[in-house]
């Protein structure tokens, strides 16, 4: 599967490129004229320039945005200003055929504007935006399945273009489908650098005007959600957090939402973002719950694509059960609580900070691989999905933090640790074993409908889409000699999985409930069970 | 230390043994007579036998007890019927010099009876009954620290006399300082034989009549008991439990009642018996929580050696804040609770069923050898103590539970896992770690002075006794490269500990707060860091 991935975001790549260049170049040619394209392929963007106002502060003083129609359908997009007095709409058209548009403006010079343009279908490998499937469960908007399997990067488009590059070339040979990545700098340990561009306009001092946006950092910002794009590898946005020296943590209400509306027009039309409200919201002293509701109904109500929103914690949970939240993001590794949080929020979980591998001298930076690689295996079986993280001190250096080392769960980076690899055979493993066509036909994930046990998932219903057709199970510490598998109706194959080992070996015969099996009477082993 | 522990318990068992035999021989020479012992050692047995009425139900009918006196001190302690028309008083002094007793009866014949005898000292290495020490932690009687390393062989005595002396040998070669054992036969999975004697009288269709104890039984018990404490091994004896087939579990109150108090006459005058009431309590369907209060009133009434008393559970905790438990007795291994309950109930705590090493079917019984190990540490790590167990089928032997293998968590026999030679040598680190004198004066667990960490305890407290001394680190499965071990105020010298290797290396120089040490940037290490 990763390699046929692989293929696709290639291919892929260079239609996306194109299609996100093409209007800014034609906009450059006749900026103070309503943008026409004969297509947009689906869920891929549609830009259109137009020249407004510069003086004063247009980020403050001009509304804009358009409505999109086709048919009966109408759907509102803002417009954000790019500078020199060029003012930008996007737009990911999620439906194929016709589609036109109308815009208003405070400024009467952008006011009224229209334009049509065809959507043509999807390029191979395209799958849309992903949503919630199945309650629990994720996938593209045409129904192909999504299984997160993700990483954490912070800060990493805040650092050189050579670190830059060799990030995106570990996530084009790693195992990683969606990225934990932050808008703003971070400020933290081991996180002493300054961006290269900064988010809002900076004084000779360096003190930012929080009401002048910098659209040089937003572009960075969606060159790398555009080369994450090409990859299939989906950008879980941080929007706001509190690893921060420039006071973007504190901006203030008016501030933060104007910050926040641009990033929803300048980014919504990207099919790949996920927007994560912010990484430890409760440590942020100067919002309270209230503003992270807030935001959500913003981005709720002025995003068009309807992306996906949830918000990290550290030690105070956000109400996962709010209505504008769409899955749970968490930071803790309580596997064993995730039945219970899926039946109270019927939201999928992402255990989203579970500790990261590495060998630092925190305690939330040292996990071994191999317990990194149980805790992906300890999510899935739960029923839930697992993000990444790696702080791997180089072992030759001194132990000195003002060594400034290179720490992939910051920085970005090569990828030093065991798990990565182990991470991918388990993607594969869900990946090949879920059934096609969709959670919301084949369900993936905890079934009812298999006999309890807690180190077991039921990976894909049968063709009846009513019964298990295939079964993961994972006995971490346990080492039965053999086991007796409470395999539901119907003939079963079976496969012994060293997850460690990345071997699957299938077992001779068939099987059927209460199967007896004799296993390696070694702990860490799992097993899988397609239904004939 | 352990050796030195074999050494002095071979010295003892000679002693105890000649103490428990010698008035029962005098009995038998002059059975109506009051017994005259001219000496017996601190805490070991003094005995007298008693010829009285046989007739009718000796059990039921006839009461019998005495009071002990030194000084103006009077302890009451009950008598019992050993059959054949055989009354019989025993009684544990606690401090030595004069004792005297007399006798009452519901029969004249056994009435206004006295004797006297000395209490000398206690041989060397007998140091009493276990106590609470420090409200978290034990010691005997004289001060000397009790650190249980406990085990569990629910039903070995009952099992063929060949079988529990391989028992006995594996125990005199083992780890274990307690263990966990039924008075009644177990009927459950892999327990299926009957014993060779019943603790009550059965007619010729083999139903029990509850009103008649059975001697031979309780003999046989104590037995078994005394081979225990000869290698000062403390009996967690299991008064009640479900796994029954012969009706003991559900033999009503009076019945019950009874039972206890003959269990308690026989038995309290040896000093390695903790009373636990019963295992998996909630599951006894014909008792409630108040008929397990009334036992423990029972008990805490007429023992008076005040043994220690708990009661484990499977799924519904005993409240073990109640006045009448000394300990709570655990089955989870949620470590990391351990801060709060010792809070809550400020009593020690025994995680005295945290699943077994072994190979079998279910998952309570197929840890490997390396979870076991590592969850003595996290449970003596978080200040608490733990309880061993093992359920290895022979890997050679088909899988077949009608093959009646013996299993060492229920027949006892031999040890075959991994864990046990990893708890003696943890075993070994605390009890040569922790500061001579008993814990009342060097408090042995977590202490409030060292800094917070979740993977460290302060194993004894300095000279002044008011700060710690030795502190014991384990890295679960965290690999720091380094770390800055925030210890307290002083100089310390350190040793990297391999807990699963078993080898102790000093590290060179000595540290002080924050002391930065270079770890073996691998997972299950340990550290130990002595003040000097």
């Amino acid at each position: 599967m990763n390699s046929i991935n692989r293929r696709d975001a290639l291919k892929l790549g260079a239609t996306a490129s194109l299609a996100a260049l093409a209007p800014a170049v034609s906009a450059a040619a006749a900026p103070a004229m309503a943008a026409k394209h004969d297509s947009v392929p689906q869920w891929e963007v549609f830009e259109a320039s137009f020249a407004g106002p510069s003086a004063g502060n247009p980020f403050v003083d001009v509304s804009f945005s358009a409505v999109f129609t086709q048919g009966n359908r109408s759907v509102e997009a803002h417009g954000f200003y790019d500078g020199s007095g060029t003012y930008k709409l996007r737009f990911m058209p999620d439906a194929t055929g016709e589609w036109s548009y109308r815009t208003a403006s405070s400024a009467p010079e952008l006011s009224g504007k229209t334009g049509t343009f065809a959507c043509t279908a999807a390029p191979a490998g395209v799958h849309g935006p992903v949503r919630v499937a199945s309650s629990h469960h994720f996938a593209y908007a045409d129904g192909t399945p999504f299984y997160p399997f993700g990483t954490t990067c912070y800060a990493w488009i805040h650092q050189s273009d050579e670190l830059q590059k060799e990030t995106l070339e570990s996530l084009r040979t790693g195992p990683f489908n969606k990225i934990r990545m932050c808008v703003f700098p971070k400020s933290y340990q081991y996180n002493h650098n300054e961006p290269a561009v900064y988010p809002f306009e900076r004084d000779a001092a360096g003190k930012s005007d929080f009401t002048k946006l910098n659209p040089a950092f937003f572009a960075h910002v969606e060159e790398r959600i555009a080369d994450l794009r090409k990859m299939n590898i989906e950008a879980d946005l941080i929007v706001f957090h509190p690893y921060d020296r420039w006071g973007y943590a504190a901006m203030g209400a008016e501030n933060d939402d104007r910050y926040l509306r641009y990033l929803v027009a300048r980014l919504s039309a990207y099919r790949n973002i996920w927007w994560s409200m912010a990484n430890e919201w409760d440590l942020i002293r100067s919002k309270s719950a209230q503003d992270f509701d807030r935001y959500f109904r913003i981005v709720e109500k002025e995003d068009p694509a309807g992306h996906l929103r949830s918000v990290h914690y550290s030690h105070t949970m956000y109400d996962y059960s709010r209505a504008w939240i769409t899955h749970a993001s968490l930071q803790t590794y309580a596997f064993d609580q995730t039945a219970s949080w899926l039946a109270a929020w019927n939201k999928p979980i992402c255990f989203d900070e579970v500790q990261y591998e590495g060998n630092l001298n925190s305690r939330w930076g040292n996990l071994s691989g191999e317990e990194m690689a149980r805790r992906f295996w300890l999510g899935v079986i739960a029923g839930a999905y697992v993000t990444h993280g790696e702080t791997m001190l180089d072992p030759e250096k001194p132990f000195d933090e003002s060594a400034n080392p290179t720490l992939w769960w910051a920085h970005g980076g090569k990828l030093h640790g065991t798990s990565p690899a182990r991470i991918a055979f388990l993607r594969k493993l869900v990946e090949e074993t879920a059934a096609p066509g969709g959670p919301g036909a084949k369900r993936f994930g905890l079934d009812a409908a298999v006999p309890a046990g807690y180190y077991m998932n039921a990976l894909a219903q049968d063709a009846t889409g009513r019964a298990p057709g295939a079964i993961l199970y994972f006995m971490d510490y346990h080492q039965p000699l053999y086991y007796d598998f409470p395999l539901p109706e119907g003939t079963w194959k079976a496969e012994l999985i060293d997850p460690w080992a990345m071997t699957v070996t299938p077992l001779e015969g068939t099987f059927k409930t209460k199967s007896r099996i004799k296993l390696a009477g070694r702990a860490y082993q799992a097993l899988r069970f397609r239904k004939i």
